[in-house]
C-alpha cells in the first residue's frame, strides 16, 4: 500500500461531514463531539497492527512498534475551536495517520523503528482556557494544580469534564512516561496565516515558536468635560495610549518577523462628551529571538512611559502572561528543508506565531520540528479557513519524506537504503 | 435691603444640605429631591411682592411687576446630574434670587422695569437623556413627540415622570407664552473648566455657547490572529483610529478655543490576541463659528478617509448629534464686562464648551448673555465641583451690575440715574 494523500483528504471531509454543523467545526475538547471524533479515528486505525491507549493527561497514542524501540512521534490534535476550521489540527492528525500507514504497510507491521501518532488532549483550550493542556502534561510543564479549578460557561470545572471522560486529575503528571524512548517529534499543521499565499509557495520549515510576552498596559488621566477643557490642559489617557498603538508598529518593525498587537483598548468613563480619564489596553509581542523579545518590551514600555510623560498621564504595566521562544532542532529543520524541496521545489523558513504543541514537546529537550501548509486568506479559528487541495497532498507527500527522513537520521543512516 | 451676597452662599449651603448625600447633590429632574428643592425655593420667595407660577413645560416662573411690562429675564436650575456639584445651577438661581430681592428692595416692590426669575425644568436631562427639555420648550425648539416616550432605567416613560409633577405633555408647547415682553436674558454659572483658575481671575463674559458637531467614526479592519500575522500583512482597524485620535489634536488647534474629543474608543473583537477588526469611537467637536466647526468636521473626515486607506481599513461616519453655535448679544456682551471689569478690575471673553439654557433663550431671538465664575480643579458634575467663596460673593456682584446696566438698556436710558 503506497502513500495516498487523496484518501488524507477525503478522510478530512469524512471528519469534517461527522463533527461540523453550519458554523464549522465543533470539535471542542472534552465534550461529546471531541470523543465521537476520537472513536471515529480508531475506527480508522483498527485494522492496522498498532497498539493504542490514552495516558494520563487524555493523550491518545498509536504505536506501530519496530525493530528498535526508537520513536519517530508525529502529532496533531483532532480538538477545534468553536465554530472552528476543518484542517486546524486534524489535517496532522490524518496525515501522520497516512504515514502511519505507509510506514506499516512497507514492513509488513514491523519498521525499524517504532512510529507513534499522538492526538493531543485539549490543544485549543476552547472550554477552560487553558491550551497546550495534553501536551504540557506529556513534557512536564503542566500546571494542573491551578487548571483543575478552572470552569467553563456552564460551571463545570475542568477536573469534572476530564473525569467524564476519563482522565483522573491525580494522575495526570504521569503522561510524561510516554517521553521514553522518543527520539524525534514532527508535526504538520496549516499556516493559520498569510505568508505562504502572499509569497505563492505551498510549504514551509517552522524554524520554532515565537515567545510571548503579553501585558496590560493602562494609562491614567484625568476624566474632563469635552466642552469646557481647552486642548492644552487636558490629560488625555486615550492620547497617550493611540501613540503607544502606533508605536508598537514600528518598534516590531525593526526585527524581521516580529510581531506586536494592541488587540484591546478600552475607554472609560467612554462617552462622547468626557476626555478619556482611563484607557486599558493590551500588548501582545512575539518574537522567535528571546534578546528580541526582551528589546521590543524594554522599548515598549520606554515609549509608553514617555507618552504618558508627555501627555501628563501615568501609566501601569502588569504581565498577563508570557512564555519563552521555542527553537525547533537545527537537523530536523534541515531534513524538513530538504523534504519539502523535493515535493514542492521551493522551501519557505518562517517561525511560528501560534503556539504548537510541537513548542511544549521541543521544551522536554525531544528534537522537534513542524512544517507548515498555506492557509487561504490568512484566515484561521474560523469556518471559512481553507487550504487548496493541491497543496493538502503536497503536505502530506512532503510530511512522509521527512518522516523517513527522520528515521534515517534516528537511525544513524542504517534506514536510508531501506527507504532508497 | 442691600444686595448681600454672602446670603446667596449661605442659601447654597442650606440647599446643598437639603438635597445633597455624601455622593453630591441628588437634585435630578422630575424626583422627589428635586421637587424638594422648588418647594424649599418657593420659601425664599413667599414674602417677596412677587407671582409665582409654573409653565406648561414645568419651569418655575417668579415674576417682579414693574412700571414697564418689559421683562429682564434671570435664569438657572436647580435640577442636578447624580452625584452632581453644589453649585452647578443652583448659583445662577440663587444668585439671581438675591437681585430680585435688589429689585423688590430699592423700588419699594415696583421697579422700573418687570423682572422675572426662572428655574428652567430639566437642564441637565440626567434621567431621560434630553437636555434643556424647559428652555427648549420657552423657545419653541422642544421636540417632545419624539422625547416623550423616553424611558428612564427603571422604564418609566419621560411623560408620566412629568405628568407626577404635573406636567401635561400635550400642553408643552405652550411654554412659549412665557416669551412676551421678554426683552433681555443673563445666567450666571460656574465655568466647569479649568480656564479661568488658570489664569487666576474670578469671571468672564461668555460670548456664545459652542456649536457642536457629535459622530460615530467606525473603522472596519479585518480581524487576524496577532501570531501569524505580519505586520504589513494587517488591516488594524484601531491604527487608523488611534490616528485619528491623534490628528484631532492638530485639527483643534488650528483655531483659538476650538475643542476636538475622541471620549469613546472600542475595540472588536477585542482581545489580547488578535488585530482589531473593528474599531468604534465617538467623535465631539465643538467651536463658537459655525465655518470653523465645518471645517474641522471637514479635516476630520478627510483625515479619516486617508488614515483609513493607508491601513487598508475603511471607514464610517453617522451623525450622533449636533447643534449650531449660538453668539450672544453684543451690546450685553459689552454690558457683561463693563460689570466685570467693575467688580474685579480685569474681564475674560470666552465661548461655552457646554450647553445652557441661555442658548435656547438665544435661539428665539431674546438678547442673551452669560457670565462665568471660575471653577477650581475644572471639575463638574461631581461632588467635589466647587468656586471659592470670595468668587462667589464677586460675581453675584457682577451678575447685579449687569442686571442694573441691562435693566438700563432695556429701558434706552431711563433707568441709569436711578441706579447711579
Amino acid at each position: 500500500m503506497t502513500l495516498d494523500p487523496k484518501r488524507t483528504i477525503s478522510e478530512l471531509k469524512e471528519l469534517r461531514e461527522l463533527t461540523s454543523n453550519d458554523y464549522g467545526a465543533q470539535r471542542v475538547a472534552w465534550t461529546d463531539i471531541w470523543l465521537a471524533a476520537r472513536k471515529w479515528f480508531e475506527s480508522k486505525i483498527s485494522r492496522l497492527p498498532v497498539e493504542h491507549h490514552h495516558d494520563a493527561a487524555g493523550n491518545s497514542w498509536t504505536t506501530l512498534k519496530g525493530d528498535s524501540p526508537k520513536a519517530l512521534l508525529i502529532g496533531s490534535h483532532l480538538d477545534s475551536v468553536p465554530n472552528g476550521g476543518w484542517l486546524d489540527g486534524s489535517l496532522g492528525m490524518l496525515a501522520g495517520l497516512e504515514i502511519l500507514r505507509r510506514f506499516a504497510s512497507e514492513f509488513n507491521g514491523k519498521p525499524p523503528l517504532t512510529v507513534r501518532l499522538v492526538d493531543w488532549a485539549d490543544e485549543e483550550g476552547a472550554r477552560f482556557g487553558r491550551s497546550l493542556l495534553g501536551s504540557s502534561a506529556f513534557a512536564g510543564t503542566q500546571t494542573i494544580a491551578a487548571d483543575r479549578v478552572r470552569k467553563d460557561r456552564d460551571g463545570i470545572t475542568l477536573e469534572n469534564a476530564l473525569k467524564r471522560c476519563g482522565v483522573d486529575i491525580d494522575r495526570f503528571s504521569e503522561a510524561v512516561r510516554e517521553r521514553e524512548n522518543a527520539a524525534a517529534y514532527m508535526e504538520l499543521h496549516i499556516e493559520q496565516g498569510p505568508v505562504l499565499e502572499r509569497l505563492e509557495l505551498p510549504l514551509s520549515v517552522v524554524l520554532g515558536t515565537k515567545g510571548v510576552e503579553r501585558h496590560a498596559v493602562t494609562f491614567f488621566g484625568q476624566e474632563a468635560h469635552s466642552g469646557s477643557t481647552p486642548m492644552d490642559a487636558r490629560h488625555d489617557a486615550l492620547a497617550a495610549a493611540a501613540r503607544l498603538a502606533l508605536e508598537i508598529r514600528k518598534i516590531a518593525g525593526q526585527h524581521t518577523d516580529a510581531v506586536c498587537t494592541m488587540g484591546s483598548l478600552k475607554t472609560f468613563p467612554g462617552i462622547a462628551t468626557a476626555v478619556v480619564g482611563r484607557c486599558e489596553t493590551t500588548l501582545d509581542q512575539r518574537d522567535l529571538d528571546a534578546e528580541v523579545l526582551a528589546e521590543m518590551l524594554r522599548d515598549a514600555r520606554e515609549a509608553s512611559i514617555a507618552f504618558a510623560a508627555e501627555e501628563r498621564c501615568t501609566v501601569e504595566w502588569s504581565r498577563i502572561w508570557s512564555i519563552e521562544p521555542v527553537p525547533f532542532h537545527p537537523q530536523l529543520i534541515k531534513l524538513c528543508e530538504d523534504a519539502i524541496r523535493e515535493t514542492a521545489a521551493i522551501v519557505h523558513r518562517m517561525p511560528s506565531g501560534p503556539l504548537h504543541d510541537a513548542a511544549e514537546v521541543a521544551r522536554a529537550g525531544i528534537p522537534t520540528v513542524m512544517m507548515f501548509v498555506q492557509s487561504l486568506y490568512g484566515i484561521s479559528h474560523n469556518r471559512i479557513e481553507d487550504t487548496k487541495e493541491e497543496h493538502l497532498e503536497l503536505a502530506v507527500q512532503a510530511l512522509n519524506r521527512l518522516a523517513m527522513k527522520t528515521a534515517d537520521w534516528i537511525l544513524e543512516g542504517k534506514y536510508e537504503v531501506t527507504f532508497a
